[in-house]
């Protein structure tokens, strides 16, 4: 099987070996049904009390403020909608940045009769803080803003701006799902600054598609999105897709564990990878921000982005030419966009994003890569014009 | 490992082997996010997209029909929120057998300005026809009723009523996820009388836990519950679980083949071990009634459902004493307090769902093991009397 280079670790990851072999006995012998009252519901249940527990641990929550959901996308509706289900309609803040999953129900609440507040951000993709300041004053009910951008992996000050927020009384719920397992998450401290609800998911972090979780304050109040069976405290029925998470709570452990080192070596690869980006007359979007140490989002001038990724996956590296979660609906970065960056730009975009099995090696093969692919497209350029 | 007789395939299945074997590549080196636009993206796009046949074959409906979700409550809550965020609140039926995923739904909504009307059942737990022909002259919006309740096995005529319902225009759902497997489903001849949308799940048939498909004739309007980067036609948005699709696929093609064969050997299992109970003395609900084959739901006067099947479960057979799925609410069945079961009687309740390991063997050591606890019990009940 041709096993291309993978660089796309944002949009997905492969499972580690060790949550795979947790997760089998949970596809084999052991497939009760949490809720029922008989020996494999009961060691199902238990398996997912375990995972509840290493979950709540890697990111200093308390188990009950964990609701298990089947992704990121899943809980960060569910805490929206689940909020704005229990008060009176009003202001509804979001940052211009965020990921699909939060801004579409944004918009489809501000259809319902929210007014909805999109927060701008500088050129480097930071939450411009008189607009934030200056949005507070309206004492919104809900403001989202997400810790770690999945696209150019900018990193935002959350605790500064959850107690900037305090005094609005607004609910404030930050969508981590990027920042797990690359920066230290610690709800307790978060909390305590103000942040009152967290988004996490597993195949970000080498656990399995299918499980995620909404950290969630126990004062929120929330309306669950899937009603029925009362699983979840009532706030996520369903029977629980017990081998999921049971994966995902491994790879939380694991994920902790690899804090202390991986990071700091992703970011030795994605320096030596920019370096070579820019020698080659690239630009590398928010270059000079804080960003998350595995990501790199780049352009060259006058390449197409999806041309660059289809001529560098069939030189076997797997890339994005943008956000993979919304590359069903094509055209130049949202992100890019609220960053001022031209449209031209923007189109050009590719993103590369680093996992704990690359190497220096992969990095300067891609490299060695990209310097003919790219010189091919500038050529063909040329020609055209 | 202590492995029980496995009696409550209602609640959930184990993995099918072929199942297994499909997902594991899937768990292993192909990883990919099916909106990745690299060899990764598309070989998980692909698996989707054959998955996707396989379901819509098995129930005889079109592919782009389909809506993948992560379970059967996401469904039936995904079509109920999304049909009537699409139109005025107005009167809203549903029988008063559903699942708590479609009856809690139904209820969030009564509070959101829809009225609700929930159907009679007599004492078979069928449908009250005079009382839906009534609920029909109001136009409903939305008509929502089981084809084959989970509890009770019980078969509605589907066909029927949503003939009935055409008149008044309605969006007739059908939850007929204890159906796939069991009974033959023809989405095409459903729709044909009337019904606009169906739920099926994928760990019922043996499939993994964490798929499931909203079935949709693509006229219905319908506002995503999970919105954001725009999968599955931008009705359910969320990074696919590649696997689960994958096996849910495969689980649906071997739920249609066994159509031919399962149900009729089930049926003589389940006709033996009602013989038994009944010369135990036990009640059978809904005895009389068209039934799933692998269904039984019964009861012994003055023994409690919780306890009895707590012995079972020590004697190594695994049973429900209700719905495994509002396990969490414990108190008597629903269902059979529709059907005009007394309190008492309804909290003797237990049910025992066969499934394709079964054997006769196994129904003999039951009723056995049954024969020995019920009179123990009955002795207990004397004595504290």
């Amino acid at each position: 099987m041709f096993q291309p280079v993978y660089f796309d670790h944002n949009a997905t990851t492969p499972l580690d070996p060790a949550v795979r072999k947790a997760m089998l006995p949970w596809l084999g012998k052991r497939f009760g049904n949490a809720s029922s009252r008989n020996e494999y519901g009961r060691m199902a249940r238990a398996a997912i009390d375990a995972a509840r527990q290493q979950v709540a641990a890697a990111v200093g929550a308390h188990p009950t403020e964990l609701i298990f959901v089947s992704g990121g996308s899943e809980a960060n509706n569910l805490l929206m909608k689940g909020v704005v289900a229990c008060r009176r309609p009003g202001l509804l803040v979001v940052s211009a940045i965020e990921h699909p999953s939060v801004l579409r129900p944004a918009e489809q609440l501000a259809k319902q009769g929210w007014l909805l507040h999109k927060l701008a951000v500088d050129t480097c993709g930071i939450i411009d803080a008189d607009d934030f300041a200056e949005s507070l004053l309206d004492m919104p009910e809900l403001v989202s803003i997400m810790l770690a951008n999945n696209e150019t992996g900018v990193i935002q000050e959350i605790e500064t701006l959850a107690t900037t927020a305090k005094a609005a009384n607004a609910c404030f719920h930050t969508d981590a799902v990027q920042a797990l397992g690359r920066l230290p998450l610690d709800f307790r401290a978060l909390n305590a600054a103000g942040v009152r609800a967290m988004t996490i998911s597993s195949h970000k972090i080498y656990g399995p598609q299918g499980a995620a979780a909404l950290v969630v304050d126990k004062r929120v109040e929330l309306q669950p999105l899937i009603a029925g069976g009362g699983q979840e405290r009532d706030l996520r029925s369903g029977t629980e897709n017990v081998a999921a998470i049971v994966g995902f709570g491994v790879a939380c452990e694991l994920a902790a564990q690899r804090l202390n080192e991986a990071p700091q070596r992703l970011r030795v690869l994605r320096d030596r990878l920019e370096a070579g980006l820019l020698a080659m007359g690239a630009q590398i979007f928010a270059q000079s921000a804080k960003r998350l140490p595995n990501t790199s989002f780049f352009a060259f001038p006058e390449i197409d982005g999806e041309t660059l990724v289809g001529k560098l996956d069939r030189a076997g590296f797997a890339v994005a030419s943008g956000s993979a979660c919304s590359s069903v609906h094509p055209g130049p970065s949202h992100v890019l966009l609220a960053m001022q960056v031209a449209p031209e730009v923007a189109l050009g975009a590719v993103r590369v994003s680093l996992g704990v099995a690359n190497t220096l090696d992969q990095v300067e093969c891609f490299l060695a890569a990209l310097q003919e692919i790219s010189v091919s497209l500038k050529r063909m350029t040329a020609v055209t014009i």
